[in-house]
């Protein structure tokens, strides 16, 4: 992704190795500074991963693969490598993915920086052909809204609902995109506002509240936003407030599509109502910027994700193609 | 309304008189500390309706009643006053239809106390048959959601919204509210929760993206929520997410109620397409809790409010009784 840097633009990645090293953006800090965080050894990229320096999915299995290869750099046992990374976000299919990807490899005797280059490479390549399979969808003048972050930052580069609106750009459109702030924890004004601005695409950043009525204001030509987890029947799983959009746009017929690659497919899961829900801290909602919003007495309810049935989907952008809900399981054979 | 105080509870209002001062709860400091501001002239009354001591229309009319009540005592022009107290927030209706209603009776020599006094018990008496009319439509048990603040600290007390909530819960039925946020200013955290612990009634805050998520699930069984104001088709403007919540409700079955008392329907206006909508400063969105949430380079939008149209309301609840948007028509009759 294109970053500003003392009056300079780079092209820079989330996350990359260099040399024995794992270098990460230290997402923690933005979107006020670009720092980065090296990580010299095993315990430093299991932080990294724990503690948010690196958060998305896809960007999170790429740090295992990169925290893996390293250990094999360093000469150290890769089971217990691998075991001390995996204990980081145990609730990422990601993280356990890319250990067993990459420790296969490793074991096969490949090269530790080529394995651990090869599956960053397969996962921004996964990206970029979502981005040229949504960009026809982004008309030029198009207003665009997304929710939380799902760019650059979660997958390596390009990101999932993202990268369509890159691609557009790069093939000269114009376009204007509607930012949720996604609260609680505002990863659409801290990571996706971030990474327009770097990108020098047009864009506002909204309260949750304020979709809708954009929306019915006719703001708003087609909604992007990525996944975490899709079910065999198109239902998903996304950052909380994404039904909220997508029931909005299905009341104001605006196009709503979901980016994702075809392994986020769940094809063992029947419907969305199998996906659990994870409930996060109460103090992500009570707690805003460390101060206490309510009063001490008042408890919160904070459920960090929400399912969207199927019919609220228009398609889904996949490096394979756009495919509506009743095409998924084209994408079980194709896969 | 109640309010715990020292281990001790109070009854007490949003503001009063007392002697020759208007008194009001200090919402600045909602929901940590309650504390009182005790304005001793016309211009501390109007830096109480300008710095946001009290806010709420119909407790900025309440106050304003008695800023001129208290210029009357004090033996000052009451012309001067007026003027002084109109031009603290020349947006609401309510505070120049109390000043001319209580000019009216202190030119017809009713007594300043009790000219304030009879404004004060108009507003609490309207607020308290909303309150009479809108309990009936929570049953015991029942899980209601609302948006932002439209409780006692609003209108002197009892509120709109949260009136029925406080006399089904006097009636002895069990209830609980799903209190949304209400981003950007944060009004149902701040003061809706703060309300609702002081009345012991069973709450949660939650992000605003929430409330869709759990209407899904079966956890509300209706919405209750102010108005600012209501145009003769039913369509209404409210707090932005208003509308958001309205079409989440219509998609999930839930009734969806406006409470208001007569006076705040516009007869004037055909649809809601006439409200105007404010856009207040960009800063509420990109500052939280004092701290920058987005890059320096990124804007933001920011209305203060959306219009719902009439097909999304079940009904109104005022203190003439509960009507459909299509028998409105009714009230300007009764009013």
């Amino acid at each position: 992704m294109r970053v500003k840097k003392n009056g300079n633009i780079e092209e820079i990645t989330a996350l990359w190795m260099e040399d024995k090293n794992v270098v990460f953006i230290d997402q923690r800090l933005l979107p006020h500074k670009l720092e980065m965080f090296v990580a010299k050894s095993t315990s430093e990229v299991a932080y990294a991963i724990s503690d948010m320096v690196v958060r998305g999915a896809p960007a999170i299995g790429a740090a295992a693969a990169c925290g893996l290869a390293q250990a094999a750099m360093l000469g150290q046992d890769l089971e217990a490598a691998a075991k001390e990374l995996g204990a980081t976000r145990p609730t990422a299919y990601d993280l356990f993915y890319a250990l067993d990807w990459t420790k296969e490899r490793l074991q096969g005797g490949m090269d530790p920086l080529e394995a651990a280059r090869k599956y960053i490479e397969i996962t921004v390549e996964r990206c970029f052909q979502i981005g040229l399979n949504g960009s026809p969808l982004i008309k030029d003048g198009a207003k665009v809204l997304t929710h939380c972050n799902a760019g650059a930052l979660a997958t390596v580069d390009y990101g999932t609902a993202l990268a369509p609106m890159r691609i557009a750009r790069d093939q000269g459109k114009s376009l204007f995109v509607w930012v949720d702030e996604t609260r609680p924890r505002l990863q659409g004004a801290n990571l996706t506002a971030w990474e327009l601005f770097q990108e020098d695409i047009p864009h506002s950043v909204i309260a949750d509240n304020a979709a809708g009525h954009f929306m019915r204001l006719g703001e708003v030509d087609l909604c992007i936003v990525g996944t975490d987890r899709v079910a065999a029947n198109g239902d998903f799983a996304n950052k909380i407030g994404t039904y909220e959009k997508a029931v909005l746009a299905k009341e104001n017929e605006i196009p709503f599509y979901v980016a994702a690659p075809v392994s986020t497919v769940d094809f063992s899961l029947t419907s969305g109502d199998d996906i659990p829900i994870e409930e996060r801290s109460q103090d992500e909602v009570s707690m805003v910027m460390g101060i206490r919003v309510m009063p001490e007495g008042s408890n919160a309810r904070n459920p960090a994700f929400d399912v969207t049935p199927a019919r609220y989907v228009t398609g889904f952008i996949t490096e394979k193609g756009v495919f509506r809900p009743d095409q998924l399981g084209k994408l079980e054979v194709i896969d």
